[in-house]
């Protein structure tokens, strides 16, 4: 006994996304069923969207920020009650039982992950479908509880930006005296300097556009450095103990890694593929620096990442959005025309 | 009042080696003296002779791999006396003060550590002139015992090839438990084998040519792979948690990404520059995988080596050749054909 659902799809890559209605599974005993209240614009909507990762299975509800209230609960949940704010992530599902899972690493999982949409339910092979929807039913294990107090259309990037930049902080251990830099101001770089910030590290933005000294400044950078200045670049040589690279496309990192200190790590979230130009090692090797990728973050860590956002006080800056908008907000996310996140208020879908 | 030493130099890029009268400073007062017994030659000494990497000082004494006695120490030496067995690695100095050398990380000196040979002291900045000679002038703090029981010959190449080894297994904490690949069955990739081994790890060699099971497996390795292989590769994905990549010229890195496991590093320790082609960030990011450089060892982690091969027994396989057989044995090395080491007999330059 399925539920109907009226969500957003996409039909084919160069489609744009419109009203689709489509069955999610009937409650098992561990799901919890969220009313989704607002659900993020991930710049990967978009990728999968347009089938560039390859992959794709068309309809897609794509979404994966989602912030809700749960409806209704399986017999076997007990973390959660009808009424609760949560949060849903990239992932809905994972094996349990692999190495990766038992370190609560679950975005590791061996035999992969299932993701929020896009993907098979590894249960019932049914698709899953995303967060632009009215409702999701989720394993009550990948549901996240949102603290009170946080602005809940802000705090829904945080589910998706916040974990990836809030994961390689923790894991290369930023606190107080770390130095950490940001490359790339969008969504995922403004979380990284609020988040870094917040940990009591010296953060700095690395951009390639002028003009965004204010706004970095206000978002938490102590610093601004204009990576296509030579004499700025070199003025920091040796500096950083992490560098969160955002980027989401094709790029050269050459560039930063003598800004590493030794034993730095330049870490990349924003960009699967290839980097061009070619990668001197003589810069890592004269410096033992690193360079490393890290995706999202597990579960155990995204209920951290959202309780520290509580205490404090931080949520993405969004711009709220209309279900009937999205194609224009996807226009606008390919121009980087949005600070720093759209959100979409999912009462619109009803509503229209 | 220098003293006049007898060695092997060449003058420029494209020129054979020959005997050289060169000076060595007088003996300062935190100064060792060393008759040289023995001295591995490095393909770095190749790179260096003919300037591959620019930079070069003709004329140019290479050998940084340097084993001998005590001949006499300054009145402020406590820690050796004449006769004792004795090392020299790649580096003869460092400024003592910056943060890197703090921790031991000479080699990260920030202002530069000394090299062995082609470099300039930074005292009396007179060149500094290798260990194709009969003898060295050295600070005592860069001087290394070494332990009894060990041949002296076979030592020689744990200075360079040893620690280059050496380093990475440690920093990356490598032991009992700890799956580890070495690429590359050179001079580097020999003791990386043998080293592995003896920490406790499970150990593979990763080559590109048929035919090397028998030695790498006489070396310490567990498991050979045949990296062009792609059913070897495949049935190998997520294994190492270590990859330690010897390989001294341009390569590609990426077939070797997926065999790391989550939270496994790549590490360079052979090749200075441009990584071809294009480093692929996605397995990266997919496993948070890193790769990183790694340069020599500190002095203190020298010892520390050696005072592990000298309880294990371990030195370098090597072939002995005469201070007049170099040119021969630089041809040979740039076709491989070396197992796994030359080391000249230093005996045989005044035995002439």
């Amino acid at each position: 006994m399925t539920m109907t659902i009226l969500g957003y799809a996409t039909h084919a890559p160069a489609d744009d996304l419109g009203p689709f209605r489509f069955e999610r599974r009937d409650q098992r005993s561990n799901d919890v069923v969220i009313d989704i209240l607002y659900c993020g614009v991930c710049h990967s909507d978009i990728h999968n969207a347009r089938n560039d990762w390859g992959g794709a299975v068309y309809p897609m509800v794509p979404g994966h920020e989602i912030i809700g209230r749960v409806a209704s609960v399986g017999v076997n949940v007990t973390r959660f009650k009808v009424g609760d704010k949560v949060g849903v992530g990239c992932m809905v599902d994972s094996c349990q039982h692999c190495a990766a899972c038992q370190k609560n690493l679950e975005q590791y999982c061996a035999e992969g992950s299932t993701f929020t949409y896009n993907a098979i339910d590894r249960h019932d092979h049914m698709p899953t479908y995303g967060g632009y929807s009215e409702r999701i039913v989720v394993s009550d294990k990948f549901v996240l509880k949102v603290p009170d107090g946080l602005d809940l259309a802000g705090a829904a990037p945080l589910l998706c930006a916040g974990i990836t930049t809030w994961s390689p902080l923790r894991h290369w251990k930023v606190g107080k005296g770390s130095k950490v830099a940001v490359v790339g101001l969008g969504g995922l770089g403004h979380m990284g300097l609020k988040l870094a910030n917040a940990l009591g590290a010296e953060v700095t933005l690395f951009t390639r556009s002028p003009g965004k000294e204010q706004d970095a400044r206000r978002l938490g950078a102590h610093h601004v450095v204009l990576s296509t200045d030579a004499a700025q670049m070199h003025a920091i040589n040796g500096r950083f103990d992490l560098i969160i690279d955002t980027v989401p496309y094709i790029h050269d990192i050459n560039p930063y890694i003598p800004t590493l200190s030794i034993d730095g790590t330049l870490v990349l979230v924003g960009y699967l593929g290839g980097l061009e130009p070619m990668l001197n090692s003589a810069p890592m090797i004269l410096g033992r620096k690193s360079v490393a990728g890290s995706l999202i973050g597990g579960i155990a860590e995204t209920q951290e990442m959202l309780d520290f956002c509580g205490q404090h006080g931080i949520t993405s800056d969004i711009e709220l959005i209309k279900m009937q908008d999205i194609n224009v907000a996807y226009q606008r996310m390919l121009k980087s025309d949005v600070k720093y996140r759209f959100v979409i208020d999912m009462a619109s879908l009803s509503a229209k």
